[in-house]
């Protein structure tokens, strides 16, 4: 098969038209009009064979993953999701009714969120992996930074957590395997966060790290209770008798939650509008002075996780961007 | 090494600061400001290794040449280079120093066209590859496509062809060498052709191949007069007695020039805004009706090169863009 063809399988189920697209698939470069007035949101993500997803996940799976990491960043920042390039590493041999999967999976999270994929490339490598490039748009005041965060805000987190890294698990059960496989980012739960939420990021390397990261961002420290993690009814049962019943829900990556720090004062206008959306928001902690992120165990005392913080190097750690 | 060294030691050399950057490395997403009016391009290419560098290529020269692909694409259609984000795939134990080096490339590409390193991140993979994401703007109706050519155009080719084929060959010339190595956007030339083409596209497959695509896009034909070729010193040094002397200049890869369809009445325009860049740019043919690409030998026969029309897919085949 000619990478023509390679080509055309893959892109063929794809929404290619959409907001702002003045050319798509087919030039030297996708050319795009962007909102007027409004900042740009730009973020790249892969995902590998081998590292980011294995023999369990379906074709279709990889490539709606690899659009959806992305756009949970652009999520975290409130970002409205407009447009994606992906960028497709073929191995010798592979399947093209594999391949044309793979762009099934793709298409169907770029029509779910309502985006164009609009360009990309495709070049031989010894594994399959996909490199996407999300870009959005938001108002200037509206965009959410890590760095924002400060004493006396209130953690909010969506959704459940946890739920990602127990669908790793052998045997897991499918609500959970399938939040592994098929991420639900929080694009219209990051916009509505946009005008409340002083800090913002999403969950990809679990809380305990991301967290880590926005208060480092924002030169604060955070407590949080673990008691008050939300879990979904799956997790609890996986959990039930577990030797460390926090470690996948406070370490576990790739919930693609968000986690946002809140002033009091707007905490109750964030809830509501999650409650319109129908996304659970649920307080877990506060944003405090000094340096630490404490998570406080249900006896209140200080929590250390067998393995929180991870090398995003290793097999399954997910998101590493800079 | 963690990722997080690892990413500090890739990105360090790199300009992050430049025009319309909002927000950089460091957080979910780059934040840029568009020109205002203008149009976004957005393009991505990979390199990977073992299919678009080996040994041959010294660290600096792949991060180098992973930007400059890319920039070549902004090049063909007017673009002015504004950002570029990198996902970097690393195998395991791969030595920190030699990805210094490859940020130090990609570092002194970004300086040499006035661009930022606005994001990117960082995974495993079995082998080294660059995936890099440009961006830059144009106003409307002055964005270069592939398919404004019309019969009557004539057909400009700018520096040099055939070097970067040639520099792949044992012993190469060191001109040509780095043609192969360190290639260079013809991106200031891009933008004076903008109001003067009608059609243009980059050399990276070869110019057979590449300009079957513009004519493809175009629904025209074209005869090329493969002795009116532009052809580098060491080049014709390297071809002196060769079987086929047109073989790398006329189905060669990877030199980057650019190739544009212009009316007649503005081919004096576009050769002395050429002149005034330093950049030779020279007449091989004309668009024509029909949809035939000819390449005329010396003698005025049809030439059939050994090899014209690339699988993008084999080693060696550089830019399969979509």
């Amino acid at each position: 098969m000619t990478e023509f063809e390679l080509i055309r399988r893959f892109t063929a189920p794809a929404p290619r038209r959409g907001t702002g697209v003045v050319l798509g698939i087919g030039d030297d470069c996708a050319v795009l009009r962007p909102p007027p007035g409004e900042l740009l949101l730009a973020t790249v993500d892969a995902v590998v064979e081998g590292v980011h997803f294995d023999a369990r996940f379906a074709p279709g799976d990889v490539g709606w993953k690899a659009l959806a990491v992305n756009l949970s960043d652009l999520a975290a920042m409130g970002a409205r999701p407009l447009w994606a390039l992906c960028a497709l590493a073929v191995p010798e041999g592979a399947d093209p009714r594999r391949l044309a999967a793979v762009g099934r999976g793709l298409a169907a999270c770029a029509r779910r969120h309502g985006i164009a994929l609009a360009g990309g490339n495709v070049t031989r490598a010894r594994e399959l992996s996909l490199t996407v490039t999300a870009l959005g748009s938001a108002p200037a005041g509206r965009v959410l930074r890590r760095d924002g965060a400060r004493p006396g805000d209130v953690l909010l987190v969506s959704g459940t957590l946890g739920d990602a890294a127990l669908g790793l698990a052998p045997g897991a059960a499918a609500a959970l395997a399938r939040r592994q496989r098929r991420p639900d980012p929080r694009l219209a739960l990051g916009r509505a966060l946009g005008p409340l939420a002083s800090a913002c990021i999403d969950l990809s390397d679990g809380l305990a790290q991301d967290l880590g990261h926005l208060c480092r961002a924002s030169g604060t420290g955070a407590r949080v209770e673990l008691s008050r993690l939300p879990l979904s009814p799956a997790a609890r049962r996986a959990l039930a008798g577990a030797a460390d019943p926090f470690l996948a829900p406070a370490t576990g990556g790739e919930d693609y939650e968000l986690c946002a720090a809140v002033p009091p004062g707007r905490v109750a206008r964030a809830l509501a509008a999650a409650r319109r959306l129908r996304i659970p928001l649920t307080p877990v902690g506060v944003v405090t002075r000094g340096r630490a992120v404490v998570l406080e165990g249900p006896s209140g005392a200080r929590y250390r996780p067998a393995r929180a913080g991870h090398d995003h190097l290793a097999p399954h750690r997910r998101k590493p961007a800079f």
